[in-house]
Protein backbone atom coordinates (compact mmCIF):
# COMPACT_ATOMS: atom_id res chain seq x y z
CA UNK A 1 0.00 0.00 0.00
CA UNK A 2 1.45 3.21 -1.06
CA UNK A 3 1.19 6.87 0.71
CA UNK A 4 -1.54 7.87 -1.60
CA UNK A 5 -3.99 4.32 -1.12
CA UNK A 6 -3.39 5.51 2.34
CA UNK A 7 -5.87 8.67 1.87
CA UNK A 8 -9.60 8.15 1.74
CA UNK A 9 -10.83 11.25 -0.26
CA UNK A 10 -14.76 12.08 0.10
CA UNK A 11 -16.57 14.47 -1.96
CA UNK A 12 -19.06 16.97 -0.47
CA UNK A 13 -21.54 19.71 -1.10
CA UNK A 14 -22.37 22.93 1.18
CA UNK A 15 -26.41 21.89 1.50
CA UNK A 16 -28.40 25.07 2.05
CA UNK A 17 -29.74 24.28 5.40
CA UNK A 18 -25.61 23.38 6.36
CA UNK A 19 -24.58 27.32 5.69
CA UNK A 20 -24.98 29.95 8.68
CA UNK A 21 -26.65 33.27 7.63
CA UNK A 22 -23.14 34.64 5.73
CA UNK A 23 -23.14 31.52 3.33
CA UNK A 24 -20.60 30.15 4.97
CA UNK A 25 -20.79 26.20 5.68
CA UNK A 26 -20.94 25.79 9.42
CA UNK A 27 -18.39 24.81 11.44
CA UNK A 28 -20.58 22.06 13.54
CA UNK A 29 -21.44 20.99 9.95
CA UNK A 30 -17.94 20.68 8.66
CA UNK A 31 -17.28 18.93 12.26
CA UNK A 32 -19.80 16.26 11.09
CA UNK A 33 -18.45 15.64 7.77
CA UNK A 34 -14.95 15.05 9.03
CA UNK A 35 -16.25 12.64 11.95
CA UNK A 36 -18.01 10.85 9.23
CA UNK A 37 -15.18 10.42 6.34
CA UNK A 38 -13.21 9.10 9.33
CA UNK A 39 -15.66 6.47 9.44
CA UNK A 40 -15.77 5.90 6.10
CA UNK A 41 -12.06 5.54 6.28
CA UNK A 42 -12.01 3.41 9.19
CA UNK A 43 -14.61 1.04 7.80
CA UNK A 44 -12.61 0.45 4.62
CA UNK A 45 -9.81 -0.93 6.60
CA UNK A 46 -12.08 -2.74 9.26
CA UNK A 47 -11.29 -0.77 12.35
CA UNK A 48 -15.18 1.26 11.97
CA UNK A 49 -17.36 1.56 14.50
CA UNK A 50 -19.95 -0.52 13.25
CA UNK A 51 -16.96 -3.92 13.07
CA UNK A 52 -16.06 -2.55 16.50
CA UNK A 53 -18.71 -2.25 18.28
CA UNK A 54 -19.79 -6.55 17.59
CA UNK A 55 -16.66 -6.86 19.92
CA UNK A 56 -17.65 -4.56 21.88
CA UNK A 57 -15.05 -2.03 21.34
CA UNK A 58 -16.02 1.65 20.22
CA UNK A 59 -13.49 5.04 19.38
CA UNK A 60 -13.85 7.60 21.37
CA UNK A 61 -13.07 11.35 20.35
CA UNK A 62 -10.52 13.10 22.75
CA UNK A 63 -9.55 16.08 20.78
CA UNK A 64 -10.43 18.19 17.85
CA UNK A 65 -8.66 21.20 16.22
CA UNK A 66 -10.01 22.37 12.78
CA UNK A 67 -8.00 25.18 11.14
CA UNK A 68 -9.58 26.84 7.77
CA UNK A 69 -8.53 29.80 5.39
CA UNK A 70 -12.20 29.70 4.13
CA UNK A 71 -15.49 27.88 4.11
CA UNK A 72 -17.03 26.57 1.44
CA UNK A 73 -20.36 28.39 0.48
CA UNK A 74 -23.63 27.14 -0.14
CA UNK A 75 -23.90 24.75 -3.46
CA UNK A 76 -20.10 25.05 -3.50
CA UNK A 77 -18.76 21.00 -3.58
CA UNK A 78 -15.81 20.25 -1.64
CA UNK A 79 -13.83 17.30 -0.53
CA UNK A 80 -12.27 15.66 2.97
CA UNK A 81 -9.28 13.40 2.51
CA UNK A 82 -8.35 11.84 5.70
CA UNK A 83 -5.46 9.90 6.88
CA UNK A 84 -3.72 8.54 10.44
CA UNK A 85 -0.90 9.85 10.92
CA UNK A 86 0.31 8.07 13.73
CA UNK A 87 -0.92 5.37 16.38
CA UNK A 88 0.67 5.19 19.84
CA UNK A 89 -0.66 2.35 22.49
CA UNK A 90 -3.62 4.54 23.68
CA UNK A 91 -3.67 6.99 21.12
CA UNK A 92 -4.19 7.06 17.36
CA UNK A 93 -3.90 11.13 15.36
CA UNK A 94 -6.21 11.49 12.25
CA UNK A 95 -5.44 14.58 10.08
CA UNK A 96 -7.33 15.59 7.87
CA UNK A 97 -7.28 18.14 4.83
CA UNK A 98 -10.45 20.01 3.76
CA UNK A 99 -9.85 20.85 -0.32
CA UNK A 100 -12.02 23.45 -2.09
CA UNK A 101 -13.64 21.96 -6.21
CA UNK A 102 -10.86 22.79 -8.15
CA UNK A 103 -8.86 20.61 -5.65
CA UNK A 104 -6.70 23.05 -3.36
CA UNK A 105 -6.45 23.13 0.21
CA UNK A 106 -8.57 25.72 2.20
CA UNK A 107 -7.80 24.18 5.33
CA UNK A 108 -6.91 20.78 7.63
CA UNK A 109 -7.73 19.38 11.00
CA UNK A 110 -6.05 17.34 13.71
CA UNK A 111 -7.85 14.70 15.45
CA UNK A 112 -6.71 12.34 18.14
CA UNK A 113 -9.22 9.17 19.05
CA UNK A 114 -8.58 6.14 21.70
CA UNK A 115 -10.98 3.01 21.91
CA UNK A 116 -12.61 1.67 24.78
CA UNK A 117 -13.73 -1.32 25.69
CA UNK A 118 -17.67 -0.17 26.01
CA UNK A 119 -18.32 -2.53 29.07
CA UNK A 120 -15.64 -1.25 31.04
CA UNK A 121 -14.83 1.79 29.81
CA UNK A 122 -11.35 1.26 29.74
CA UNK A 123 -8.76 1.91 27.14
CA UNK A 124 -7.64 -0.71 24.68
CA UNK A 125 -3.75 -1.01 23.23
CA UNK A 126 -4.11 -0.31 20.15
CA UNK A 127 -1.09 -2.01 19.08
CA UNK A 128 -2.51 -5.14 19.86
CA UNK A 129 -5.79 -4.60 17.92
CA UNK A 130 -6.41 -6.61 14.80
CA UNK A 131 -2.58 -8.22 15.22
CA UNK A 132 -1.48 -5.09 15.24
CA UNK A 133 -2.65 -4.71 12.01
CA UNK A 134 -3.67 -0.59 12.79
CA UNK A 135 0.15 0.30 12.21
CA UNK A 136 -0.03 -0.47 8.34
CA UNK A 137 -2.54 2.31 8.04
CA UNK A 138 0.13 5.33 8.71
CA UNK A 139 0.36 7.69 6.53
CA UNK A 140 3.74 9.53 7.67
CA UNK A 141 4.36 11.72 4.77
CA UNK A 142 1.49 14.02 4.38
CA UNK A 143 2.06 16.87 5.81
CA UNK A 144 -0.73 18.34 7.71
CA UNK A 145 0.44 22.11 8.36
CA UNK A 146 -1.71 23.05 11.20
CA UNK A 147 -0.68 23.24 15.06
CA UNK A 148 -1.67 20.34 17.55
CA UNK A 149 -3.57 20.95 20.00
CA UNK A 150 -2.91 23.00 22.54
CA UNK A 151 -3.25 23.09 26.78
CA UNK A 152 -6.80 24.86 27.60
CA UNK A 153 -6.92 26.74 30.22
CA UNK A 154 -10.46 28.45 31.25
CA UNK A 155 -10.14 30.93 34.34
CA UNK A 156 -14.10 31.95 34.56
CA UNK A 157 -15.96 31.26 37.68
CA UNK A 158 -19.16 32.68 36.75
CA UNK A 159 -21.31 30.17 33.43
CA UNK A 160 -21.92 32.87 31.14
CA UNK A 161 -24.98 30.61 29.84
CA UNK A 162 -26.56 27.47 31.54
CA UNK A 163 -28.84 25.26 29.26
CA UNK A 164 -30.53 21.78 29.74
CA UNK A 165 -29.54 18.11 27.31
CA UNK A 166 -32.68 17.61 25.53
CA UNK A 167 -33.55 15.10 23.04
CA UNK A 168 -31.91 16.46 19.93
CA UNK A 169 -28.91 16.77 21.36
CA UNK A 170 -28.48 13.01 22.23
CA UNK A 171 -26.69 10.74 19.84
CA UNK A 172 -26.97 6.67 19.41
CA UNK A 173 -25.06 5.92 22.58
CA UNK A 174 -26.62 7.53 24.67
CA UNK A 175 -24.49 10.77 25.00
CA UNK A 176 -24.54 14.51 24.10
CA UNK A 177 -23.11 14.34 20.76
CA UNK A 178 -19.95 15.96 20.00
CA UNK A 179 -21.23 18.28 17.09
CA UNK A 180 -23.72 19.43 19.30
CA UNK A 181 -21.49 21.13 21.75
CA UNK A 182 -19.46 22.93 19.17
CA UNK A 183 -22.73 24.76 18.20
CA UNK A 184 -23.62 25.31 21.65
CA UNK A 185 -20.10 26.63 22.39
CA UNK A 186 -20.97 28.92 18.93
CA UNK A 187 -24.07 29.82 19.83
CA UNK A 188 -22.52 32.25 23.28
CA UNK A 189 -21.18 34.26 20.38
CA UNK A 190 -23.60 37.54 19.01
CA UNK A 191 -24.39 37.04 15.25
CA UNK A 192 -23.04 40.71 14.92
CA UNK A 193 -19.71 39.10 15.49
CA UNK A 194 -20.49 36.90 12.87
CA UNK A 195 -20.61 39.44 10.53
CA UNK A 196 -16.99 40.88 10.72
CA UNK A 197 -15.35 37.85 12.10
CA UNK A 198 -14.91 34.09 10.72
CA UNK A 199 -13.41 31.39 12.65
CA UNK A 200 -9.79 30.75 11.82
CA UNK A 201 -9.44 27.71 14.44
CA UNK A 202 -11.70 25.80 16.82
CA UNK A 203 -10.11 23.02 19.11
CA UNK A 204 -12.04 20.95 20.91
CA UNK A 205 -10.49 19.06 24.45
CA UNK A 206 -13.68 15.85 25.22
CA UNK A 207 -13.11 15.30 28.58
CA UNK A 208 -16.07 13.40 29.99
CA UNK A 209 -19.55 12.39 28.54
CA UNK A 210 -22.70 14.20 29.40
CA UNK A 211 -26.25 12.92 29.18
CA UNK A 212 -30.17 13.94 28.56
CA UNK A 213 -31.31 16.59 31.58
CA UNK A 214 -27.83 17.60 32.44
CA UNK A 215 -27.27 20.64 33.30
CA UNK A 216 -24.72 21.87 30.60
CA UNK A 217 -23.12 25.38 32.05
CA UNK A 218 -20.61 26.77 29.51
CA UNK A 219 -17.74 29.06 31.14
CA UNK A 220 -16.19 31.74 28.50
CA UNK A 221 -12.71 33.51 28.91
CA UNK A 222 -12.10 36.49 26.24
CA UNK A 223 -8.29 36.38 25.71
CA UNK A 224 -8.37 39.77 23.38
CA UNK A 225 -6.93 39.73 20.02
CA UNK A 226 -10.24 37.33 19.34
CA UNK A 227 -8.89 34.41 21.37
CA UNK A 228 -11.58 32.91 23.44
CA UNK A 229 -11.65 29.73 25.65
CA UNK A 230 -14.61 28.08 26.86
CA UNK A 231 -15.26 25.50 29.66
CA UNK A 232 -18.62 23.01 29.33
CA UNK A 233 -19.18 21.27 32.93
CA UNK A 234 -22.30 19.41 33.40
CA UNK A 235 -24.74 19.78 36.65
CA UNK A 236 -22.42 22.81 38.36
CA UNK A 237 -19.37 20.55 38.40
CA UNK A 238 -17.62 17.85 36.52
CA UNK A 239 -15.57 19.06 32.89
CA UNK A 240 -17.27 18.12 29.86
CA UNK A 241 -15.07 19.42 27.14
CA UNK A 242 -12.97 22.90 26.69
CA UNK A 243 -12.77 24.72 23.39
CA UNK A 244 -10.85 27.40 22.45
CA UNK A 245 -11.15 29.65 19.19
CA UNK A 246 -9.38 32.05 17.28
CA UNK A 247 -11.58 34.91 15.25
CA UNK A 248 -9.98 36.69 12.72
CA UNK A 249 -11.47 39.34 10.26
CA UNK A 250 -12.77 38.54 7.18
CA UNK B 1 -41.91 13.85 -20.49
CA UNK B 2 -43.22 10.72 -19.25
CA UNK B 3 -44.64 10.43 -15.49
CA UNK B 4 -40.88 8.65 -14.47
CA UNK B 5 -38.93 11.63 -15.80
CA UNK B 6 -40.91 14.07 -13.44
CA UNK B 7 -40.02 11.98 -10.38
CA UNK B 8 -36.77 12.62 -9.09
CA UNK B 9 -34.91 10.44 -7.46
CA UNK B 10 -31.82 10.70 -4.76
CA UNK B 11 -30.02 8.26 -3.03
CA UNK B 12 -29.10 9.01 0.67
CA UNK B 13 -27.75 7.23 4.03
CA UNK B 14 -28.23 7.39 7.43
CA UNK B 15 -25.29 8.89 9.51
CA UNK B 16 -23.99 8.60 12.63
CA UNK B 17 -24.73 12.00 13.66
CA UNK B 18 -28.12 11.98 12.26
CA UNK B 19 -30.27 9.13 14.30
CA UNK B 20 -31.70 9.69 17.83
CA UNK B 21 -30.75 7.58 20.66
CA UNK B 22 -32.70 4.91 19.06
CA UNK B 23 -30.45 4.89 16.35
CA UNK B 24 -33.43 5.87 13.82
CA UNK B 25 -32.78 9.16 11.80
CA UNK B 26 -33.93 12.09 12.96
CA UNK B 27 -37.36 13.83 12.15
CA UNK B 28 -35.61 16.96 11.56
CA UNK B 29 -32.61 15.53 9.35
CA UNK B 30 -35.21 13.88 7.01
CA UNK B 31 -36.83 17.08 6.66
CA UNK B 32 -33.74 18.52 5.86
CA UNK B 33 -33.24 16.04 2.93
CA UNK B 34 -36.63 16.23 1.82
CA UNK B 35 -36.14 20.39 1.24
CA UNK B 36 -33.25 19.27 0.04
CA UNK B 37 -34.15 16.69 -2.61
CA UNK B 38 -36.82 19.48 -3.49
CA UNK B 39 -33.90 21.87 -4.20
CA UNK B 40 -32.17 19.38 -6.52
CA UNK B 41 -35.03 18.56 -8.24
CA UNK B 42 -36.77 22.15 -9.00
CA UNK B 43 -32.92 23.19 -9.98
CA UNK B 44 -32.90 20.36 -12.29
CA UNK B 45 -35.76 21.94 -13.98
CA UNK B 46 -34.82 25.48 -14.07
CA UNK B 47 -37.09 26.54 -10.95
CA UNK B 48 -33.77 26.07 -8.14
CA UNK B 49 -33.78 29.26 -5.96
CA UNK B 50 -29.92 30.01 -7.97
CA UNK B 51 -31.93 30.35 -10.39
CA UNK B 52 -35.00 32.45 -8.64
CA UNK B 53 -32.79 34.43 -6.76
CA UNK B 54 -30.95 36.30 -9.54
CA UNK B 55 -34.34 37.08 -10.67
CA UNK B 56 -35.12 38.51 -7.21
CA UNK B 57 -37.82 35.48 -6.27
CA UNK B 58 -37.29 32.74 -4.27
CA UNK B 59 -39.43 29.83 -2.74
CA UNK B 60 -41.36 29.72 0.58
CA UNK B 61 -42.29 26.86 2.26
CA UNK B 62 -45.59 27.31 3.33
CA UNK B 63 -46.66 23.36 4.82
CA UNK B 64 -44.72 20.62 5.37
CA UNK B 65 -46.62 16.96 6.24
CA UNK B 66 -44.33 13.65 7.25
CA UNK B 67 -45.74 10.44 7.84
CA UNK B 68 -43.69 7.82 7.82
CA UNK B 69 -44.35 3.74 8.65
CA UNK B 70 -40.65 3.57 10.09
CA UNK B 71 -37.57 5.43 10.15
CA UNK B 72 -34.34 4.50 8.17
CA UNK B 73 -31.74 3.26 10.52
CA UNK B 74 -27.93 4.41 11.42
CA UNK B 75 -25.87 3.68 8.39
CA UNK B 76 -28.84 2.41 6.19
CA UNK B 77 -29.42 3.60 2.78
CA UNK B 78 -32.66 4.96 1.71
CA UNK B 79 -33.96 7.45 -1.31
CA UNK B 80 -36.11 10.30 -1.41
CA UNK B 81 -38.63 10.49 -4.82
CA UNK B 82 -39.88 13.79 -5.31
CA UNK B 83 -42.75 14.98 -7.77
CA UNK B 84 -45.04 17.76 -8.91
CA UNK B 85 -48.54 17.28 -7.95
CA UNK B 86 -50.69 20.22 -8.42
CA UNK B 87 -49.71 24.03 -9.55
CA UNK B 88 -52.57 26.56 -8.50
CA UNK B 89 -51.90 30.15 -8.78
CA UNK B 90 -50.02 31.07 -5.55
CA UNK B 91 -49.21 27.82 -4.13
CA UNK B 92 -47.70 24.54 -5.73
CA UNK B 93 -48.21 21.10 -4.21
CA UNK B 94 -44.92 18.81 -3.79
CA UNK B 95 -44.76 15.52 -2.66
CA UNK B 96 -42.48 12.88 -1.57
CA UNK B 97 -41.83 9.49 -1.20
CA UNK B 98 -39.16 7.79 1.20
CA UNK B 99 -38.19 4.45 0.26
CA UNK B 100 -35.92 2.02 1.67
CA UNK B 101 -32.69 0.34 0.46
CA UNK B 102 -34.78 -2.22 -1.19
CA UNK B 103 -36.74 0.51 -2.97
CA UNK B 104 -40.39 0.14 -0.74
CA UNK B 105 -42.60 3.20 0.69
CA UNK B 106 -41.49 3.67 4.45
CA UNK B 107 -43.16 7.23 3.96
CA UNK B 108 -44.63 9.60 2.57
CA UNK B 109 -44.64 13.72 2.69
CA UNK B 110 -46.14 16.40 1.04
CA UNK B 111 -45.51 20.07 0.84
CA UNK B 112 -46.72 23.39 -0.20
CA UNK B 113 -44.87 26.21 -1.14
CA UNK B 114 -45.63 29.38 -2.72
CA UNK B 115 -43.13 31.77 -4.51
CA UNK B 116 -42.66 35.73 -3.43
CA UNK B 117 -40.63 38.81 -4.85
CA UNK B 118 -37.70 39.34 -2.68
CA UNK B 119 -39.00 42.91 -2.57
CA UNK B 120 -41.82 43.14 -2.20
CA UNK B 121 -42.74 39.77 -0.31
CA UNK B 122 -45.90 39.56 -2.12
CA UNK B 123 -46.54 36.34 -3.96
CA UNK B 124 -45.98 35.65 -8.06
CA UNK B 125 -48.19 33.80 -10.17
CA UNK B 126 -46.64 30.57 -10.56
CA UNK B 127 -48.58 30.27 -13.69
CA UNK B 128 -46.96 33.31 -15.57
CA UNK B 129 -43.83 32.34 -14.46
CA UNK B 130 -40.99 30.80 -16.98
CA UNK B 131 -43.89 31.35 -19.54
CA UNK B 132 -45.84 28.94 -17.05
CA UNK B 133 -43.54 25.94 -18.19
CA UNK B 134 -43.67 24.61 -14.60
CA UNK B 135 -47.38 23.02 -15.05
CA UNK B 136 -45.13 20.81 -18.08
CA UNK B 137 -43.49 19.34 -14.40
CA UNK B 138 -46.89 18.02 -13.22
CA UNK B 139 -47.00 14.33 -11.93
CA UNK B 140 -50.46 13.85 -11.54
CA UNK B 141 -50.44 9.85 -11.47
CA UNK B 142 -48.14 9.30 -8.68
CA UNK B 143 -49.69 8.32 -5.43
CA UNK B 144 -49.19 9.95 -2.15
CA UNK B 145 -51.01 8.12 0.01
CA UNK B 146 -51.05 10.19 3.59
CA UNK B 147 -53.61 12.80 4.17
CA UNK B 148 -52.98 16.91 3.33
CA UNK B 149 -52.44 19.00 5.60
CA UNK B 150 -54.54 19.71 8.32
CA UNK B 151 -55.96 22.77 10.53
CA UNK B 152 -53.74 23.07 13.59
CA UNK B 153 -55.36 25.01 16.31
CA UNK B 154 -53.46 25.36 19.78
CA UNK B 155 -56.09 26.52 22.81
CA UNK B 156 -52.77 26.62 25.03
CA UNK B 157 -52.70 29.93 26.78
CA UNK B 158 -49.09 29.88 28.38
CA UNK B 159 -46.17 28.77 26.88
CA UNK B 160 -44.39 25.52 27.85
CA UNK B 161 -40.70 26.60 26.80
CA UNK B 162 -39.33 29.34 25.85
CA UNK B 163 -36.09 30.24 23.64
CA UNK B 164 -33.95 32.61 22.40
CA UNK B 165 -32.86 32.50 18.45
CA UNK B 166 -29.04 32.18 18.66
CA UNK B 167 -26.56 32.03 15.48
CA UNK B 168 -27.17 28.40 14.94
CA UNK B 169 -30.92 28.75 14.29
CA UNK B 170 -30.20 31.79 11.53
CA UNK B 171 -30.31 30.48 7.91
CA UNK B 172 -28.73 32.27 4.77
CA UNK B 173 -31.86 34.17 4.34
CA UNK B 174 -31.46 35.79 7.66
CA UNK B 175 -34.26 33.75 9.39
CA UNK B 176 -34.47 30.75 11.79
CA UNK B 177 -34.46 28.03 9.65
CA UNK B 178 -37.29 25.59 9.18
CA UNK B 179 -35.80 22.57 10.20
CA UNK B 180 -34.92 24.18 13.46
CA UNK B 181 -38.44 24.88 14.91
CA UNK B 182 -38.91 20.76 13.97
CA UNK B 183 -36.21 20.43 16.56
CA UNK B 184 -36.69 22.95 18.86
CA UNK B 185 -40.87 21.03 19.07
CA UNK B 186 -39.18 17.67 19.52
CA UNK B 187 -37.26 19.03 22.28
CA UNK B 188 -40.46 19.61 24.06
CA UNK B 189 -40.98 15.93 24.87
CA UNK B 190 -38.93 14.18 27.43
CA UNK B 191 -37.13 10.80 26.10
CA UNK B 192 -38.64 8.72 27.99
CA UNK B 193 -41.42 9.18 25.39
CA UNK B 194 -39.08 8.90 23.02
CA UNK B 195 -38.49 5.55 23.97
CA UNK B 196 -41.60 4.02 23.84
CA UNK B 197 -42.96 5.94 21.08
CA UNK B 198 -42.18 6.91 17.48
CA UNK B 199 -43.39 9.76 15.52
CA UNK B 200 -45.86 8.60 12.79
CA UNK B 201 -47.00 11.95 11.88
CA UNK B 202 -44.99 15.39 11.74
CA UNK B 203 -47.67 18.78 10.19
CA UNK B 204 -46.04 21.77 10.08
CA UNK B 205 -47.60 25.48 9.28
CA UNK B 206 -44.96 27.85 8.82
CA UNK B 207 -47.19 31.28 9.47
CA UNK B 208 -43.99 34.16 9.34
CA UNK B 209 -39.99 34.94 9.77
CA UNK B 210 -38.41 34.67 12.81
CA UNK B 211 -35.48 36.68 13.10
CA UNK B 212 -31.99 36.21 15.76
CA UNK B 213 -32.71 37.23 19.13
CA UNK B 214 -36.40 36.70 18.85
CA UNK B 215 -37.85 34.89 21.95
CA UNK B 216 -39.74 32.03 20.50
CA UNK B 217 -41.88 30.81 23.32
CA UNK B 218 -43.66 26.92 22.18
CA UNK B 219 -47.78 26.72 23.23
CA UNK B 220 -48.50 23.05 23.61
CA UNK B 221 -51.81 21.16 23.78
CA UNK B 222 -51.95 17.44 24.77
CA UNK B 223 -54.85 16.09 23.06
CA UNK B 224 -54.54 12.43 24.20
CA UNK B 225 -54.15 9.20 21.98
CA UNK B 226 -50.57 10.52 21.16
CA UNK B 227 -51.71 13.45 19.11
CA UNK B 228 -50.09 16.69 20.24
CA UNK B 229 -50.46 20.53 18.88
CA UNK B 230 -47.46 23.13 19.18
CA UNK B 231 -47.47 26.82 18.20
CA UNK B 232 -44.53 28.97 18.15
CA UNK B 233 -44.71 32.55 18.87
CA UNK B 234 -42.04 35.35 18.64
CA UNK B 235 -41.87 37.85 21.22
CA UNK B 236 -45.29 37.15 23.02
CA UNK B 237 -47.44 37.92 19.91
CA UNK B 238 -46.69 36.95 16.44
CA UNK B 239 -47.55 33.09 15.65
CA UNK B 240 -44.44 31.82 13.27
CA UNK B 241 -45.64 28.40 12.94
CA UNK B 242 -47.67 25.47 14.19
CA UNK B 243 -47.02 21.45 14.38
CA UNK B 244 -49.14 19.01 15.00
CA UNK B 245 -47.84 15.78 15.99
CA UNK B 246 -49.34 12.01 15.91
CA UNK B 247 -46.97 9.44 18.03
CA UNK B 248 -47.41 5.39 18.00
CA UNK B 249 -46.16 3.03 20.02
CA UNK B 250 -43.13 0.95 19.02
Amino acid sequence: MNGQDKIGTYKLVAEPFHVDFTGHLTLGVLGNHLLNCAGFHATERGFGMATLNEDNYTWVLSRLAIEMDNMPREYEEFSVQTWVENVYRLFTDRNFAVLDKEGRPIGYARSVWAMINMSTRKPVDLLSMNGGSIVDYICPDKPCPIDKPSRIKVAATEPEVSLTARYSDIDINGHVNSIRYVEHILDLFPIDLYKVYRIRRFEMAYVAESYYGDTLSLYHDDEGGGMHQVEVRKNGAETVCRAKLQFESY
